[in-house]
């Protein structure tokens, strides 16, 4: 089970003191996960039939859900009931992780040690937080901020302006210049009094060999991570919201949008200011046309273009 | 007659020193507003019928407008015709306020005192103006710019690399990396020689609670105010343009852009790279599809989709 | 023939040490331009009937094209075959440029002294690079970093938070906060293990009085350079791809994106999250409705909009 190295676990919490419906439950729960990744003695949640598949195998302790999709969750998972399960699962987080729903700066951050980083070039004003670790090799560009406990691998060329927290990047990635990385997702609960801000614990994976270009916006994940495969290239102005998960070799064009929780393939390339719907999955070897606008699953090897988008032969019929 | 904070006003000036055709009134103006905010001694303009109802109970002295539109301003508001409205005010605000068609970057910034910031936390390199108020509490990110006469409430969490200028922020406001506020916006007066730059003498008004992710621009207003409502969040790579109004518990997806000069209600909500043509008005309750262009004016508690945007049902049927 | 300022030519190099095939030319190669800049013992290139006008005109010394295409080259210009035009080019390219195809950065940028930029004010913090010049009464707003050998003109006002690195910049233009220049653009050959970075050896070339707003990203062009005509005004958040070229007086709003190498003539106006693809040429006067997606030539004094963009009839009748 591995450890959130981004924000301090405050569990293990009992099961009583987190649900009140569950108040001669004095077991623990050391984390929360999501289905496929949650383990023993952790919670997850199940909010969707979208995830049915991965609810069905889940090796969970406790499951967060609703009556109507409690049926679906294996026996050796316990149910903890919700009328709203984000709701519910916004405030458990929070007694997990109390400081991971707003972006608090890093104030560990200074001038980073030529002893610490002996093959690391850095240019001026960069600022590293706590425990952060650079491969040999790789370049910060100036007046960059690398936020606590992120690791960059190495042969890695990082840009000027350019902010990076919560991230874990792996050998020979671009970063250019301005590009945001690991802040908190557009999750929240709206509520007409205050919105209630969703915690987000997760992290952003890039792996081998990824370019990232300008002034692009990558989201860390709210419960899961939000991932860029290997060798995958990314132009101006992206914007990729939590969780998303990129595949590798592929190629997005200048300010395409993703929003929450969609799933790209391999291969995939995309046009400029081409928008992903959320919750989607976009199959392997898939193009979609610039401008575009994705709104539901699109299985390999398709073309698409269009808004909604639809395959190349349907669009050019119309 | 509340007073500009961010840009000194040169005036009181005499009509006559303004406008030739009035060149027999030595009555003085002291400064230029909306129909809706001037008042005594105070001049305005009316130059689209869109403005009618403001126009009808303008409290100015004086209204800059055309023949054809005169006849609406009430008596006691003496008219100033003029060929092309926006190029005479543009001339005139000039003249009041010289500064104010660029951003000069604001030379008074230096290292903030931590005797006049007791309770403000700053990041490293922050660079902080002349006058600048921060409520207790708050926090601000390194490398960010909060220029002079800024205001900021209790409470606030700014990110890093963020500018803040020419805005007033309330309480409880969160603002994420690489955000910048109060920059002047696009408005100026084509011409084949040399454009001229319309000065913007408005602010950006932040109100309780609001979110802002990050890499977002909000232009300030040109002569109104550019205001987010209360409790409204803002997702990534948003563009606001110059006097857009939007209302509270609004949630904007990430990449929407509005144009200038549009009003939005309470409880909007709209999807991702939504765009919203300027001068338009949109009622309380409305939904707006991610992708969907609006390009006209929207009543209240409707559902939108498509470009051009329509009604739902419209835009299924097709 | 002129010099690259930015970048650090290697050559002259023997034609047989850059191509097997032509194992017993020793020959010089000094340079590699694009087909209407090449000239005598430069190298150039033609991969797309596209540009069979200036191919036809050359005054290069070798051409790097397709069995198909070489019947259009001139005599006096000596065919160089390759199957795969952009691969073998991107290769040469680096053999003469070898840091070009990732934006490394500037390692001599430090704080300007007084005594070099005797009439130019600086904000706090601003980094320049060797060999920068900047004319008098232009003001670099702070966090700013000017990289090496860029040329600024006389009464520019550049933001905070702006890098510009390649680029030659004219008199009295505008540039506002966090807007980048210069970066690579978004060229590659693709290929499954590993892509192959596409070397950019072009600038930025901002001709005077142009304006440019907060957060736009323009890139530098990969062999040809990327340009903005004079008094062009360009809104928050666009992104301008590499070799792009945008004629004088034109106006473009928020977040409206062009693809590489598209030609854009004088008088243009393109409306808000408008989409241009690459290698079209767009006429003069031309106007572009917002969120328009342009994907084909348009000629002179058109009216078009839509997705895929239409003239402006063509889209009302549908």
């Amino acid at each position: 089970m591995s450890k959130n190295i981004f924000f301090k676990n405050k569990g293990p919490i009992k099961v009583n003191r987190l649900f009140k419906s569950n108040n001669q439950n004095k077991d623990i729960i050391t984390d929360i996960k999501t289905l496929d990744k949650a383990g023993k003695y952790e919670l997850t949640f199940f909010d969707s039939i979208k995830y049915l598949e991965s609810a069905k195998k889940t090796k969970a302790s406790y499951c967060l859900t609703t009556d109507k999709l409690k049926k679906y969750i294996p026996n050796n998972c316990k149910i903890i009931l919700a009328k709203n399960v984000l709701l519910d699962l916004s405030r458990v987080l929070r007694e997990f992780y109390p400081f991971a729903d707003i972006d608090y700066p890093d104030t560990t951050i200074k001038k980073p040690s030529p002893s610490k980083f002996k093959h690391v070039k850095f240019g001026n004003n960069v600022l590293v937080g706590n425990n952060v670790k650079i491969g040999k090799n790789s370049i910060i560009g100036s007046n960059s901020i690398i936020e606590k406990n992120v690791k960059i691998g190495m042969n890695c060329i990082i840009g000027s302006h350019v902010i990076i927290k919560n991230s874990i990047i792996n050998n020979s990635v671009v970063i250019q210049d301005g590009t945001k990385l690991g802040q908190k997702g557009f999750g929240f609960i709206p509520s007409k009094k205050i919105n209630i801000k969703f915690p987000h614990i997760g992290k952003v994976i890039i792996d081998d060999n990824v370019e990232i270009a300008a002034s692009c916006t990558i989201d860390r994940g709210s419960v899961d991570d939000t991932c860029i495969g290997r060798n995958t290239y990314i132009d101006n102005q992206v914007h990729i919201a939590h969780n998303v998960k990129i595949g590798s070799n592929c190629m997005i064009a200048g300010q395409v949008g993703f929003a929450g929780s969609t799933f790209i393939g391999n291969n995939v390339s995309i046009g400029g200011q081409a928008g992903i719907s959320g919750h989607l999955k976009v199959g392997n070897n898939v193009k979609i046309g610039g401008g575009s606008g994705v709104v539901k699953d699109i299985p390999d090897n398709q073309i698409v273009m269009g808004y909604p988008a639809v395959s190349i032969k349907e669009f050019l019929k119309k």
